[in-house]
């Protein structure tokens, strides 16, 4: 039993067990077996009538009741995990750490495992949905490029047109970036595409990779028709968070809640029983809705600003080809300015020349602002860079690699990288966002 | 009265009343005024004998026990806000949005304010210590260079030869940067070093530079010998943390509260009436104790990685006249590795050339690992990159240019590298420190 102590009493004093017709905080249902992940559980979990499994935390007061014992509450049906256990899900295997296994020659880490090889770590898979698998690559997550994200998102525009929802297995370092350009290339994907890796290899003992699977399975089939990456929200095993694949960035190198929202909320905690529960009011599932853009062009250069940076970075960038130059900048988006290697007159004479230049904050919470300084000003009115609000310098970069694939005049790129495809810039950035 | 409920009790189930000497905690002493910015604090302040106030935090099972009346206790002295009151503050002014004011006709904002001047906006100053003010520079942060930061560490080591503390008023965009080399520069400086700044200019109604200059003045007057930044914790003005030099980084655009601290806990809180109430142990005060190195070498580059990225990055640098790279890496310290533009065979050149490669995280929180994954041998075994511990990116950068103006040699630089001069690497990460 992994119930809590409390909880375990309050079920022995009602004589209630699994199986068992219950009344428990106002709502009758059957109660449902606890979850094996978790380990002293405060929740019960009953499956109501409409078929739902809702989970209720226990406290001091709540009152379970039993109603009738297991024969008669509902004769001869297996309990469901989920209502939509019928459903199909696409699990596409890239690689990373999810599917890595230890070398104990070498005590290195590589990847191993195939999709098949996932399910057969993480069984409950099957009883979620029908699992359909296809191994597309072995990679790690440092070792990927465009080309990859392509690969990813056709077979994604594939799957969205038979199957209820997809999960994509990914190494984590540059999951961010992946969730991101999908989120582009599969903008309106009308059905949920769920990125979801481990941050410890899934034969250590620490392994993450069967709650983040099984989450990430239940949102596949859930409602929420979002590109966006599904991994611990805590710590511990409580539950995972469902966030906006623009919007998330891996904040910690090793632990396993290292992928939080950056100016915006999750859009739901997903929890291993299967319950989702919003927190952001996002697209829902709809029929025949997908819509896609799957291009990219490479020529885009990342830079970070830094106190005596030369702006030779950025000539090197322009003469090495770069069609489009994203820039870190510092605070609001500052640049140097009156410094003595002064960025804003080659930034000034590189947007002349038709290459944009769009510049985010380093701080990564909270927006750039163009006007608030008189050096802001010169950089932004004058010189001609674009100001990049809110998006991340992840989302940012691989936005503009995605509109230069589209557009090629100055004004049309500045239009489109100041248009919201994909819930990239927020306009209401709330106080608690920041560091959520 | 602004106590908590629970606290009001226990001081009325005592009889203590303001100005009563007190037992509480195990602790004895005067119990001073609540402090007034504080709604519901769980907290008494008493003054020590040793004449210093201690914040105590109460607790169900904290005991207060009245030990003798107000007339009693020291009969005709007026209690004083800091035992060092007499101390005398070096206040030297750099520019930023502290020292800055709104031009009415352009509505752009540019440093303007002389120390004078700030002076004249918080005559609160004036009653905590002496205070000497100096203003070294009109320079908005995003415009700073080796040179400002070599000009404000000179003016340090003088002033920290005389005074009891110094205080640097500083634009917040670059503050980190700038805190970071100071404490390399400053390494032991036997007296605190505090930076503070304005995330809003100070002639408008937002306004936070009189609680971070009136919490800095403490900071500056008590008895945590390190380099740090200290300004608002909280979006309200509840306290502020004062933080390692070295583990600070600004984290938002716009909100009061964006300094914290990466991967450590804050040195302290700071509160508006004076209270220092220590998180972690640091050193102390310590007469004769300043050892300082002002050297800088600007021959250093910093470079981020991201999907797709050409290892022509690194080899531009190096033809540029790069003596130093720090790479922003992926996850534990990745760089691409096994992609179509491999970095690990040019770091290994570039390496081999003799110009130290040092790799940290984009995440920003956690470690880098030179061992987990097969990849990360490659990098950090066989190509001969640095692997940067848990240092930030702007800390790692600024340290690298720091050491390369003392050592040549490739061994000797990485020796120094992974040396814990100032509190810039930390062994005991723990999980609360994440989004802290």
């Amino acid at each position: 039993m992994t119930y809590s102590r409390e909880l375990s009493a309050a079920l022995k004093k009602a004589k209630a067990r699994v199986g068992d017709r219950v009344k428990a905080a106002g709502h009758e249902g059957i109660l449902m077996p606890s979850p094996e992940l978790v380990k002293d559980s405060t929740h019960i979990v009953l499956k109501l009538d409409t078929g739902y499994n809702l989970g209720i935390k226990f406290e001091p007061k709540t009152q379970i009741v039993k109603l009738a014992g297991r024969k008669d509450a509902k004769p001869g049906k297996k309990p469901k995990l989920t209502p939509q256990s019928e459903g199909k899900i696409a699990l596409l295997a890239t690689g990373g750490t999810i599917a890595s296994k230890v070398d104990y020659s070498t005590g290195g880490v590589s990847a191993a495992l195939t999709s098949e090889d996932l399910i057969g770590i993480v069984p409950e898979l099957g009883d979620i949905a029908h699992i359909d698998m296809k191994t597309l690559g072995e990679w790690m997550s440092e070792d990927l490029d465009h080309e990859n994200w392509i690969t990813i998102a056709k077979e994604c525009e594939k799957r969205l047109k038979k199957d209820d929802g997809i999960v994509i297995t990914h190494g984590t370092d540059t999951m961010h970036y992946t969730s991101a350009i999908l989120s582009f290339m599969l903008h309106t994907p009308g059905k949920p595409v769920v990125l979801t890796g481990a941050q410890r290899s899934t034969d250590r003992g620490s392994a993450d990779s069967a709650m983040n699977l099984i989450t990430s399975a239940y949102t596949a089939l859930g409602d929420i028709a979002e590109v966006g990456i599904c991994m611990h929200a805590q710590p511990d095993d409580s539950y995972s968070f469902f966030i906006r694949g623009t919007k998330v960035r891996k904040m910690h190198s090793t632990m396993r809640n290292a992928f939080r929202p950056i100016n915006d909320y999750p859009l739901a905690k997903v929890f291993p029983d299967g319950r989702i529960e919003p927190i952001s009011v996002r697209p829902y599932r709809e029929r025949g809705k997908t819509e896609t853009k799957i291009v990219f062009d490479n020529a885009v250069e990342l830079l970070k600003v830094y106190p005596g940076a030369d702006p030779k970075l950025l000539t090197n960038a322009v003469n090495s080809g770069a069609k489009g130059i994203v820039i870190e900048g510092t605070g609001m988006g500052h640049v140097p300015t009156k410094a003595r290697k002064p960025w804003v007159p080659v930034i000034k004479d590189i947007v002349s020349s038709g290459v944009p230049v769009v510049v985010e904050t380093q701080c990564l919470y909270g927006p750039v602002n163009p006007r608030v300084y008189s050096n802001l000003r010169l950089l932004y009115q004058d010189a001609g860079a674009i100001p990049a609000a809110d998006m991340l310098p992840e989302t940012t970069y691989v936005k503009l690699g995605w509109v230069l694939a589209q557009e090629k005049k100055l004004p049309k790129i500045r239009d489109m990288m100041l248009t919201n495809y994909a819930g990239e810039i927020n306009d209401r950035i709330e106080p608690d966002m920041f560091l959520y």
